[in-house]
């Protein structure tokens, strides 16, 4: 490590300070410390990835951390907590699942696989038959029934590694995976292997959602690593792999009763102003949901922790929201979105942190332009704690329900290098989470809804 | 993870890009696929940190690394590989260290220690004697022999948490371990305990380098890990820790041959004009040096193949260099230097990679204003490769002697957060390094080395 470096930074960043030192950057400094040395970020995200763990929607774990986070909040200090009932799907993935490629050498290459979400299973027989590859979802209307029917369709579409914003990547590729399976069906397909959504090559597959279509039937689909993705299709082009197989074990039970957990700091001066800061607390199975999303609730709880500890009054109210069931049917933004408008809650701005625990890098901003023009302002308080990029973009899919009652809306954008190297898979852990990148991406967002509950939109 | 966040910042990169589109941006452009699809660095640096392993000046790692970094920089088609031969300090750490304290309840506590890099060692017997805390140096001069002399000194400076730019810490902080244990001399003490430079609480020990003064006797010191330092803290707060004790066996040996190790592109149009960038091959000898500096080694062998596979012919000469000794001695450094004098070589600019493989966040520049404003014009370049901060500051130690020449010095400044829970500690490992944020920090180095190479400075 070299010298002299941060000597020079030591005054730079001094001097940038300084430049922009009035009443709300010694407010957002005094938030910033409290975060930087007393968070209870970290230690809430290691008691729900450690002690509970994975929180797929409609589990035992789900329940626990809906008890858990509620008492996160009372302790952070919120003034009021309280749990949102609503019904949600209950999948389950079931006994062990397992599959393997027949090869010409009359060796089985057992492959590294997971049901994607919301899947049917393939019952105790499982599926066998050859396999189709395709690297786009249009190959299948060329293949048409003639080359799909009766066949497993592996879907192999990579990320594309040029993408420096990695979700631009997710994004293209994902529509194999939400949409794949359904397609083939269309053409009589019984199977599919999906390509995992993986920005790295290494044995660990990546569950997600998958989204059947009514009109054709549903048949099971699977993930597979992104190494066997690439060694399957040497495979398939050598010839040398006959057939695949897989055994699935899971399925869709009835609807379950589980909630969102809310806690709140009542405004000073407009107490029905509200604003929303949340995440969701269910997750995928195979790993601890750390960066998804984990991370986005006990920031979201932090927030209320650290204004509160700060002796911060806000003006305007100041509402953390565990989501529940945003990974496989959106349950809990549903219930959300229903009780505000049944209630008549005026809604000014929602921020939802759902790109993982990583060091913060910006802002997306889903508002009209006057609104987004008063955040630019706001632009050199952000800078010293290392956001540049305040974007128009996304929010979150657990707030974005909320624009229909007139809420500005905010997606915390965290550096996303390395997201999709873990993202629904077994590695997404408690370890993988470093606590200084997820303390300054609270930092980043208490200061936001500070400023909001200020100022208003 | 949301759903919606993707396509939103799809559309708004593209857009930025189409705005900054001209003939540099399509090289650049070039250049980062290059990198982000065949990108070797990775795979280097699993070489140089798991085949070869840590690299401490005069080891027989160091001396690999040489080789193999030069075989390296031939396969990156480097038009040019050398060796510059240079005589380097020879510490070595000798058999296992060891350390405890004496309780009250008559237990020993084993601490998490490792001598601090160029230390003397105990000799057999060890130093055992009472334990005197400081929270400064200053404490040191208020203490004076009559507190001091005969004593172990327990320098515990935490790095400063709510400092966002963690080098910012380490500079302030560092001063217990670089000049800590020559003033704790001063006064009679007898060996010196640091608390470990490090941004967590942990259980790992770090190492770097301690200065002697001349003018005291050269004592024993060694670091202990930061969750020792506070419990020690606390046990001597309750008059709990009676005596400390630790044996090293570290020594220095006579100076070693060693070498940089030099791959060159040789410009076209103003081949005498070089442009060097690089890193340090040395590392300490706890963890594997992926951070510290096998990354920025990697790197700059990759903007050599990068270049070279992106068929770019750059008009001035670019050297890529592997420093030998960045950590206990600048030997490399300073040979690097001598040699350019001796040749009359005329440098251009230089720059040094070694803050970490970390996701790119900026650069920092150590020149004239005037060069530094042309700097800045390219600014929209880096902004598509993530990196917003183009800020005065310092650039690396390896690289900072050739101000002595007129070279305009930069240093790349990746995200700082992760950098300290694992500096110079068993836990710099190849492990911790992100292929993504490695190569993203290439590509931006890459870019910024081509730009000067076609517009000087």
């Amino acid at each position: 490590m070299f010298k002299s470096f941060y000597l020079f930074l030591g005054t730079s960043f001094i001097s940038i300070f300084s430049f922009s030192q009035n009443n709300d950057s010694v407010i957002i400094k005094k938030i910033s410390d409290e975060i930087m040395v007393n968070s209870t970020a970290y230690e809430n995200l290691r008691y729900i990835t450690k002690e509970i763990g994975p929180r797929l929607s409609g589990s035992v774990n789900a329940e626990k951390a809906v008890h858990a986070t509620a008492r996160m909040l009372k302790e952070a200090g919120a003034d009021t907590v309280y749990l949102q009932p609503c019904m949600v799907p209950h999948w389950i993935r079931g006994k062990k699942e397992t599959g393997y490629i027949e090869l010409a050498n009359g060796e089985n290459y057992k492959l590294n696989l997971c049901a994607l979400g919301n899947s049917v299973g393939t019952g105790a027989r499982g599926v066998k038959s050859a396999v189709v590859e395709i690297k786009s979802l249009k190959e299948l209307d060329q293949l048409g029934v003639a080359g799909i029917k009766g066949k497993i369709v592996f879907i192999n579409i990579p990320m594309n590694p040029t993408y420096i914003r990695t979700f631009r990547a997710y994004g293209e590729s994902g529509i194999g995976r939400r949409s794949g399976p359904a397609q083939a069906a269309k053409y009589g397909a019984i199977g599919v292997m999906v390509r995992s959504l993986a920005s790295n090559v290494d044995e660990y597959p990546h569950t997600g959602a998958t989204q059947y279509n009514d009109s054709f039937p549903k048949i099971p689909a699977v993930a597979i690593s992104t190494k066997d993705a690439e060694w399957l299709s040497n495979k398939l082009k050598l010839k040398m792999a006959l057939k695949g197989y897989f055994r699935t074990n899971c399925e869709m039970l009835p609807d379950a009763p589980s909630y969102n957990v809310i806690g709140e700091i009542t405004g000073t001066d407009h107490p029905g102003e509200i604003l929303t800061v949340g995440g969701h607390l269910d997750s995928w199975d195979l790993g601890e949901g750390a960066h998804d999303d984990g991370a986005g609730c006990v920031q979201s709880i932090e927030v209320i922790r650290s204004i509160k500890a700060a002796g911060i009054k806000p003006k305007r109210t100041i509402r953390a929201v565990m989501f529940m069931n945003e990974e496989n049917g959106s349950a809990g933004a549903d219930k959300y979105l229903e009780e505000a408008k049944r209630k008549k809650e005026t809604h000014v701005f929602a921020l939802e942190s759902d790109a993982g625990g990583f060091a913060p890098r910006g802002f997306s901003l889903q508002m009209e332009d006057s609104k987004r023009n008063k955040i630019m302002h706001w632009k050199n308080q952000f800078i010293n704690y290392g956001v540049y990029e305040l974007l128009p973009g996304g929010s979150g899919s657990d707030i974005e329900p909320l624009k229909n009652i007139g809420a500005a809306l905010a997606g915390f954008a965290p550096d996303s290098q390395r997201y999709f190297d873990l993202h629904h898979a077994a590695t997404d852990v408690f370890e993988a989470v470093s606590k200084r990148e997820l303390d300054l991406g609270t930092v980043n967002m208490a200061a936001f809804i500070w400023l909001v509950s200020e100022y208003g939109l």
